[in-house]
Parts: C-alpha cells; sequence; structure tokens
C-alpha cells in the first residue's frame, strides 16, 4: 500500500523485518555508514540539517507510524528522488542504534569538498585533528569550527571518524556543512599547507607562546592533538609556531575541544567575526 | 594477613565478595557517591587529584593487587587515617563501574567551600549552571573553570549533578578543586549575588550584544542554560545583561560546555589571566 504525502512523493510501508533495506538501515545507524559510504542520521535535527546542507544529498528517510504526523512538515521537503518508508513504531525501534528513538531516520549522501576551495584562500582556518580518540570531542570540534568561521577540517590517521554516529550527534548537523577531509601522514599534508602559503599552529599547552598575543590572522591550520598524550613530538616539530592558552598554575589542560573552541574563538576575534 | 607499604601503612587484604567495604564501593562507584555524601572515583588521575586538592580528604583507597607495583608511589602519599585495601584483579573488576578497570579507586570526603569567600569578591568569576542535562558537559564546564580562573560554580535545580561519575571524570579532577555549590531557586540566589555586588550575566545566543564587546571585568556570575532549550525565559530575565557568541549564519549555537568555556577564556583575557 501507497500513500501520498504532503509534497505528493510517495510513502512506501515496510512490515517485514527481514526487509532488505531496513537491514542496510540498522547496519548503518549502528556504524555511522552505509557500505558506500552515506552516513545514516537519527533525529529531526540532524535530517533536518541534512535536508538544508547544499553538500548533502538525503537519499531515503524512514519513519515510524506514530511519528509520521509530527514530522509531516519535515517529510514533506524531501526532495522527490528520495525514497520515504513508513514503519511500524516497534520495527523503527529494532532499527534505531540510540536508547530513545525519535521516530525518523535517514542514509545522506555527502558530496566531498574540494581541498584547495577550503585550504588555499587567504582567510583559510582549518583546524588539523591529530589523534583524538573521542568521538564526542571531535564532533564539538566540527560544531565550534562551523559556528567559528573555519573553511575546513582534516583529520590525521589515528583518529576517530568524523562520521561515527557519536561524532555525528555532537556535531549537531554541522558534519553536513563544514569541509571534512583525512589525511594518512602529517608531513605531505603539512607540505600541501606550505604549499598553499597556510601557516600550521600547534596548540601545545607547554608552549611559552601566549594565545591572545599570537596573531591567528591570515591563513592558519591549527594542530590539535590527541586528549590525554597531546601532540606528538614530530608533529608538533614541524608547525611554524605553537601556542598555548593561559591556564591557572596547578591544572594541566582543558579538554581537547575546549581547547580547538578557544582557539578558533580567539582567531574569530581577532578577524572581527567577518563572516 | 596485613602489609606494610612504602610510607609505613598497613594495606588490609581483602577476598571475600561479600564484604561490606567493596559493597559501598561497588555502589558508590555506580552512583558517584556514598550514603554520607562522599566521591567515589577510579583511576589514578582523579585519586592523584583527590590527594593532590586541599579541600579534599581521602578516606579509602582500593587496589587491585596487579595494579600495586605501578601505583606504588600513589599509594604511598595516602594520608595515614584513610585505609587502604588490596583486592584480586577478578574483584575489583566487579566493583568497578567503567568498562576498562585501571586498578585503583578511592573514596573521597570533601570540605564545603564558603560561599562568600567564593563568591563576594572583587574578581569573582562564577558560573550557574541552569539546567544542564550532560554530566560530561557539566565536568567539561568545570574543568574550564578551574583551569580559567572561575572563583566558583553554581547548579540550579534541575541541573546534572556536578558529582555525578560522568561529570567527575569530564572534570578531570577539577571538582576536588573549583568551589562547588548548589541553589534551589534562581531569585534567592540571584538577590545573594546581588548584595555581594556581582553582575549577573546570561549567555544568550539570541543576544545582539556580542560577547567581546562586553565587559567581564568585576564580579559577574555567568549563566549557562540547557542544551537544547537555552536559558528558561524567567531565569534570562533576571540577568543584569545578556551576551552572544558571534556565530557563523546558519548555525544554530555551539555545545553548552563550549559555550560557557568561551565566556571563561573571554573574561580571563579581559582580566589578563591575573590568576
Amino acid at each position: 500500500m501507497n500513500k501520498r504525502h504532503g509534497a505528493g512523493q510517495r510513502i512506501r510501508q515496510i512490515t517485514s523485518a527481514t526487509n532488505p533495506l531496513l537491514k542496510v538501515f540498522r547496519h548503518a545507524l549502528a556504524e555511522g555508514t552505509t557500505r558506500e559510504g552515506w552516513l545514516a542520521v537519527e533525529g529531526p535535527h540532524l535530517v533536518e540539517e541534512a535536508l538544508r546542507a547544499e553538500r548533502a544529498a538525503v537519499q531515503s528517510v524512514i519513519i515510524a507510524a506514530g511519528a509520521r504526523t509530527e514530522f509531516r512538515s519535515l517529510l514533506a521537503r524531501v526532495p522527490p528522488p528520495a525514497e520515504v518508508v513508513e514503519v511500524p513504531d516497534r520495527l523503527f525501534r529494532q532499527i534505531a542504534a540510540t536508547e530513545s528513538p525519535q521516530g525518523i531516520a535517514a542514509l545522506v549522501e555527502l558530496q566531498g569538498a574540494n581541498f584547495d576551495d577550503s585550504v588555499a584562500r587567504h582567510d583559510a582556518l582549518v583546524i588539523v585533528a591529530c589523534g583524538l580518540q573521542d568521538p564526542g570531542n571531535l564532533g564539538t570540534i566540527v560544531r565550534s569550527g562551523q559556528a567559528l568561521g573555519a573553511t575546513g577540517l582534516i583529520t590525521l590517521e589515528a583518529t576517530v571518524s568524523p562520521f561515527n554516529p557519536k561524532a555525528v550527534r555532537a556535531s549537531a548537523g554541522a558534519v553536513f556543512h563544514l569541509p571534512i577531509f583525512t589525511a594518512e601522514k602529517a608531513r605531505p599534508l603539512f607540505r600541501r599547507l606550505h604549499e598553499a602559503g597556510v601557516r600550521i599552529v600547534a596548540a601545545d599547552r607547554h608552549s611559552p607562546s601566549k594565545l591572545p598575543e599570537a596573531d591567528l590572522r591570515g591563513p592558519v591550520a591549527i594542530l590539535i592533538g590527541q586528549e590525554a598524550a597531546g601532540l606528538p613530538p614530530e608533529i608538533a616539530a614541524e608547525a611554524d609556531m605553537a601556542v598555548s592558552i593561559p591556564i591557572r598554575p596547578g591544572m594541566d589542560s582543558v579538554n581537547a575541544a575546549t581547547a580547538a573552541s578557544i582557539l578558533l574563538y580567539e582567531a574569530a576575534r581577532q578577524r572581527g567575526f567577518n563572516y
């Protein structure tokens, strides 16, 4: 049985737990991505952000029968080529990865961003995540990056995936907006950044150079290290400069996502919040 | 059998899972506190911070047999009235609340701080947590507060406990250093703050008053609202001023702990990091 919703789009009913699409959703919501690399997201806020983002193409939406009225206007905005599937509430709970499912989920294809457009620019403000392990921290950095004018984020090897479900949730949908790249090795990345005229700034809690006195105007890439260990020395050694956040004696550091966000704020402040 | 360790202190061996002290530890590590309000913490970093903090009195330490050599110097610093108990590794895993127990835990009595000493001062920088729900966020704020010169933190009703185990872990031990208070109702608290000459500043993402232009010198209390909903209007209405972090168009907000940390950083910057 097919029904039409507000935008004239068909909603397909699925009631069998063994339906292949539901298997794809269940697996992808647990892992964060499908085999072809589409992101799987839950909840109206993330679906809304995916529909809003230019670089994101919603491919498939799944709705719990009991949530259909509540999310009617959201469903009406799903673009025609995408499929909308309705399932009984109990089936939705089975495929959801969250403890309190909100009744809507989507598969989203994210178009790759252009590295040079994000990095080789006079106002480049790039975060390089060097080994962060906590997906919540990385997602929070993506959110702060998009909010505070970052032009891109690059994850180095041994860093948690920004498309991990926890990271996507912590990003509050910013993962669909901020250009994100992965780089295996630091040296070729740093060479490319230097060729583009980008200064490399290490966030280093032990640096005597204090943040507010550092000039963060002009193109910069900020290196953020692993939560406990900080930046690997061989990576910190490649930076053009290091900065530290002035911290009260007796305290070692702030949270890694907090540090990244404070550096982004200071850079944005120096640039006059010109975004 | 009793053994003496480095500092000449007795280490009591417990091998029975039904021992009452182990029951107290197991319950307290899951809940965060014992019935008498002592904090239960796991891992060498938090035990170290508790030993270091003036306001914290370590009452009891439990060590897994296999971790005793590794944490010898830490055990040697446990003050004499406190009890040190060694248990077989398998028993330690049973009482631990973390997935990868590190072999050491402690019960810690935290002495109450004096409200007027923390708040009625010319350099007061207080965070008022108004309804935050995520213990990780609240703990991160405690950590940033201690790192960036806050003189205290106050939680209003309907805010998650700062002594929740996740909050304590996110605080990285700052919970033992930063004076923390709870206030049931906003109005009597705000009256007390005003009597002490403290200005009340609402972090409000919709405020036209931009953070870097706001004067955060002098005694201030910064109100941080709930993650999704922000500050309740009736609380925001009581503030002397509101400020917002300038955010890129299309983005709604940054994470609540990030916002608090950026406000603390800006206040610290304006005060010349005078701590």
